[in-house]
């Protein structure tokens, strides 16, 4: 998950993204980057960590509310583990 | 929102709760605390405000997607809304 | 903590602010409000939460290392001190 | 920053096993993992970001204040700028 190859494509772009500013960051931290450079490196990707996990909850969201339920029970279980999937993350 | 009288009640309850936690937090500024037992109660704080986000996120999701929708046009709608409360709040 | 009587002073009307946003947080959940707004005032208390525990920090931070230390032995137990409030609270 | 060579050792060793956290989550994802695992992952990725962010912290620290200050404007200085820090990234 996410099935769909658009949503694959995305997320991992993504993943890629991230990778490589560790790798920036690395070479930062190599040549001995000052301190403040540093932080908003890191600061960077946290946020970038922050938007993977959104698009990821996203495309879940998506694909799982995208289609009618079958039944009543597929549509609360589908309610039920979107919910704890919120309590989980948001924080 | 939330709007079902039980959804109502169980988010006033935090938010009283957070209130009842400010007023300590305030009494035990005035009466000198140490920065430590301050900074314990100020994460409760913040703990309690994230719980707070994460239910009426979560009430509205059980408002919005409990119910089939009347047409494709409003389930569209539905996950956009949501997905941009995800996206917006999950930081 | 903090102890001087305009760093109270400022970490005081921080609280007394979060309980006013509570306050109108109730108010609109009373009256009915939309899931935006509401979730939008909440994101408000968590920056306020978020910005209390920096004032607090900082001011810990002020009425350390603002004087020299007296002793070797009371520098370095300043800086792990405040080493674990960083290593606790940053997150 | 961190220019002593153990803290450089240790902030580069979190940044490798950051990236080798995003390899993981990319062979994860490649191979269809369910949403579930893959949250979790990105919620532990989220966990060493914010690790790192704190270990540069405490090295800053520790670098700036385990020395007495040669002068009072310079015990000044540092304890302005570490207060921006703590002011820019504790969220």
């Amino acid at each position: 998950m996410p099935h769909s190859p658009e949503e694959k494509k995305k997320v991992l772009a993504r993943v890629k993204r991230i990778r490589g500013q560790c790798d920036a960051l690395e070479r930062a931290l190599e040549a001995g980057a000052d301190c403040n450079p540093v932080l908003q490196q890191i600061a960077a990707i946290r946020g970038a960590v922050n938007g993977l996990m959104s698009e990821v909850m996203e495309a879940h969201l998506r694909e799982e509310f995208g289609q009618p339920a079958r039944s009543e029970a597929q549509r609360t279980a589908r309610v039920t583990e979107m919910s704890a999937l919120i309590r989980s993350y948001l924080k």
